[in-house]
């Protein structure tokens, strides 16, 4: 069976051509698929080195360059050897240096440059992992956003996804018969958002997670105990009105959390 | 001054576009960029509507659709109505189905379906929130990656990036005159990875850190105190002569990350 590979060639860490370059592969769900990434190409020689490695193969070389130079070396060696390309970043940087009416910068690696705004990121996120599950409460109301729902609504993932973005997250779980933290009620009610499933999407999601531990406890996916936490939450946020409530049930994760910000702080969101 | 307003417009999340385009424009730093992004559009007639208010704009529509009927669509829209537009995604495919030899399957947002890879990640997340800062030592063992280092090496952050990517990670901070835990010599010791940097770096790292928490602390950033800490790590790590070394100093997370898998499991690493 033939052995696909994907070499990923960046002036930067590519990580975003790979992430791009996945997304579209789940369109075709090849057995044989390899990426190969290629980081921090800043010479001709490194480019020439790297289409004679792809002509070895069957191989398909995915780039992205900021340097205008590289990216044509780059679409050159690989007509020479007759070795399959694309630019991926190349039409979209032309497209918008005519859109500003600015030339670019060239600069590689930009997206991931150390400025404040990344440090701020890097907070963001560091403050999310440090209130994931209801940690530190006596801080709760320096939290833009705080998740509220019972076990396996993704609080957690959902959290820090959002606080990579540069959104502090806290998250406290619903446990029946268990009081909420008292500093909840004292924030902001308008950054509380409260998750809410199906009982069969949460019985569903708690079953996989159960056979990838290899345990054999049941009522923690049982339908009637799920049933039953489910209804205790509802309550609850029936009791807070001001709350936002999102379904989770048959969303992932980015989809949840763009719907969070859409909803909290509208569509049109300067970056 | 101009107001751009850049359209995001995507069946699935739009996410990754977003990503890659913020990646691009950092190219131009614009003043006054606004993205706007349309998830989940999957009619002709939404399309439609959306290219009728990017009119009403300068904008410029940056779509990715798995869906090639509503790609051409959307492409046409724009041309009828003189919109800047980019078909981000089509190219990627048509090129992919052209390598591969197989038809795309066209479904909507098929990057974040939920599948058991999906539940793997968010498993991988969970356990590295849960071993961030020397937590939960007595299963240290099950980590794939261990980070080792002071005080703002980039511990977290690394560890929750390469945790989104599905690795198991727990870090435990080096602490003058702290014992390690003891837990960290009875694993697997070439999974351990120290992280180095150089004091002039970690003292500035800190006072950034300092003046964003409005604190007159300086110990915490004085370059002598910051010398002795890594001079008391490096013989920490000069001692365990199996552990990966690597400089965080001037890198960002995603390269640091992305040299720690390169070394530590090699470049050709199947998805």
């Amino acid at each position: 069976m033939a052995e696909y590979h994907i070499f990923v060639v960046s002036d930067g860490t590519g990580e975003t051509a790979t992430k791009m370059s996945k997304a579209a592969l789940l369109q075709f769900k090849p057995a044989n698929t390899t990426f190969v990434r290629h980081s921090n190409v800043r010479s001709v020689d490194m480019v020439r080195e790297i289409v004679r490695a792809a002509e070895r193969e069957p191989a398909l070389v995915i780039h992205t360059f900021a340097s205008r130079r590289l990216r044509q070396e780059m679409e050159q060696a690989c007509q020479e050897l007759n070795v399959a390309s694309l630019d991926l970043i190349g039409p979209l940087i032309e497209k918008l240096a005519e859109f500003i009416e600015t030339q670019p910068a060239e600069t590689p690696g930009l997206l991931h440059q150390v400025d404040d705004d990344y440090f701020d990121r890097i907070d963001a996120l560091a403050f999310t992992v440090r209130h994931d599950d209801n940690r530190s409460p006596e801080d709760l109301h320096e939290a833009d956003i705080i998740l509220v729902g019972v076990s396996r609504t993704s609080k957690t993932p959902l959290g820090i996804y959002l606080g990579q973005e540069g959104w502090k997250v806290a998250n406290i779980p619903v446990v029946m018969g268990e009081e909420l933290p008292r500093e909840l009620f004292q924030v902001d009610q308008s950054r509380i958002v409260g998750l809410m499933t199906t009982p069969e999407r949460l019985a569903e999601v708690r079953k996989a997670r159960l056979s990838r531990l290899g345990s054999l406890d049941s009522t923690y996916a049982d339908m009637k105990r799920v049933a039953a936490e489910l209804e205790y939450c509802r309550k609850i946020f029936e009791q807070n009105a001001d709350w936002l409530l999102v379904d989770v049930a048959g969303k992932s994760v980015e989809e949840t959390a763009a719907e969070i910000l859409d909803r909290l702080f509208g569509k049109e969101r300067r970056l």
